[in-house]
């Protein structure tokens, strides 16, 4: 068996289109325009990079983008404040502060200041509440995405042995609460689970989110599973040569091994180009959402949980 | 093999002793006296019996009981208007609304409504999220309870199997969230789950909470594992013979069958007698732990999550 390939990169338009064109039709009918706001404290490039692509695809999508950029030694209270400013603005739809904070920031604290009908990376303890007891919520974009995508694949879940292997509290734990929402039987396993290559082989749905590089091998795939791999892991290519100051080229895998997973997986999403895309493209479907639901318009066809 | 009884009654007073003598030392130590509120509206006859019980032991420990019996008819105006008097009372530090309310109460409003640090009984959306990213929180009693039985016979459930079966919000989802955070492979079961014996057998921990009479047969359960018994059902006893009016009479039984499950499991709790009784006992340790906080003492050992 040759899995079919998930790509998420089309997925991933397709779902910004769809963000796009209900973004044109509330401004046409209702005369509104969702606004996200993107909060970046520091330089972190890698920071930096993401807030880029957000702002440039909100407004691709027709929407309103602020972004607001603080210095590294930003005072918590300067920092709550600006955050109280853009609960209290209408105008702002979606509020998303860039992580990791500087270490002087109280992460936990910062977050849980967000509105959390605002709180469009869905990591407030109102949101995760919610979500944890099957009501309206903001879904983290992560999760979300990889839902959105086994949905398209499968039409219902419900009764599919699910497998999320990690439970971080930004992708593993509400992505087995969205299983456990669309009626699958949900494990989850993580670093202390003892047989894990068995566990792994009992489930039609494999979603890994650890942080391994290849940690999954093909064996462990049950034949015929559809796999969602959330890993992003950078590793030395060797094989691709050096860089120009002599050090090894390198490229990114995912959790699982994809060239043995792909020969026994129904379908697999491929690293990069699987989940990676779908993350921007919730984030801009939860601020369609947070409008919607702001504005007292029905939810967003498609792009909620 | 005979399963060892795991004794919920024994055990429940034994936590129950535990509550005491800390409330003793707080008092002694601190000159504080932790006070549980519990408030019921209508005369619904089996809250009023709960409500009897709870009242009955918090005194028993030495805490203070406060009663709040409203009128069948209370509005959700004076309801919220008392719950606001208690979040703001100092002598008050845990409260309960006796759940069911009448319906033209809503339920979710007035839990929310409870100052999070005060809702011993741990439905308030903040604690559900806070439970869900393995921050200190009030846990539901029920599932709480069963987590002290599962310690105080294993020790450590690292990397144990485990299955809860049922997903309500107010004992499988809480439970298996218990579970994740002792470190257990934890899946969850419920009414959707394709093949629930293969599921069942094979779990090291097996937490029936699904509220169905005797639907786990003994078959399904791995030879020397634990069961946790979460189901209180009332069925026909005609073997018991009938009652003056000459309706037939009736026990209480629980979600497994008990009498084929005890040739298997290694340890299981009986219905009655098993995990009813922690529910009260886990109402009083989660009011001192709320009192312990709200005084910024240590944690009272053994007695949270």
């Amino acid at each position: 068996m040759v899995a079919q390939v998930i790509d998420g990169k089309a997925f991933a338009a397709k779902v910004r289109a769809q963000v796009a064109d209900q973004v044109a039709k509330l401004k046409e009918e209702n005369g509104i325009t969702p606004g996200l706001a993107v909060v970046l404290v520091g330089e972190d490039p890698a920071s930096q990079v993401y807030v880029r692509s957000k702002g440039k695809m909100t407004v691709e999508v027709g929407m309103n983008s602020y972004e607001h950029k603080l210095d590294v030694d930003t005072s918590e209270a300067d920092l709550l404040a600006l955050i109280d400013k853009l609960n209290n603005d209408p105008a702002v739809h979606g509020i998303l502060v860039q992580l990791p904070l500087p270490k002087h920031l109280d992460e936990d604290l910062v977050i849980n200041s967000i509105d959390p009908a605002k709180d469009v990376d869905g990591f407030h303890i109102s949101n995760v509440g919610l979500l944890g007891t099957g009501q309206k919520s903001m879904v983290p974009c992560t999760p979300l995405g990889c839902l959105m995508m086994l949905r398209e694949h499968h039409g219902s879940l419900s009764g599919m042995d699910a497998v999320v292997i990690g439970r971080s509290n930004i992708v593993g734990k509400p992505m087995a609460q969205l299983l456990l929402g669309d009626s699958c039987t949900v494990t989850i396993a993580h670093s202390r689970t003892k047989d894990l290559p068995d566990v792994v082989r009992r489930a039609d749905i494999v979603v890994a989110a650890v942080g391994r590089p290849e940690m999954v091998p093909g064996e462990w795939i049950k034949e015929g599973a559809t796999v969602i791999d959330v890993g992003i892991n950078r590793i030395d290519a060797p094989e691709k040569g050096t860089n120009e100051d002599g050090s090894v080229k390198t490229r990114l895998v995912g959790d699982v091994h994809y060239a043995s997973a792909s020969t026994r997986a129904g379908a697999i999403t491929p690293v990069p180009g699987g989940v990676g895309p779908m993350t921007i493209a919730c984030l801009l479907a939860n601020t369609l959402t947070a409008c919607s639901r702001a504005n007292d318009l029905p939810e967003p066809e498609g792009l909620t949980a």
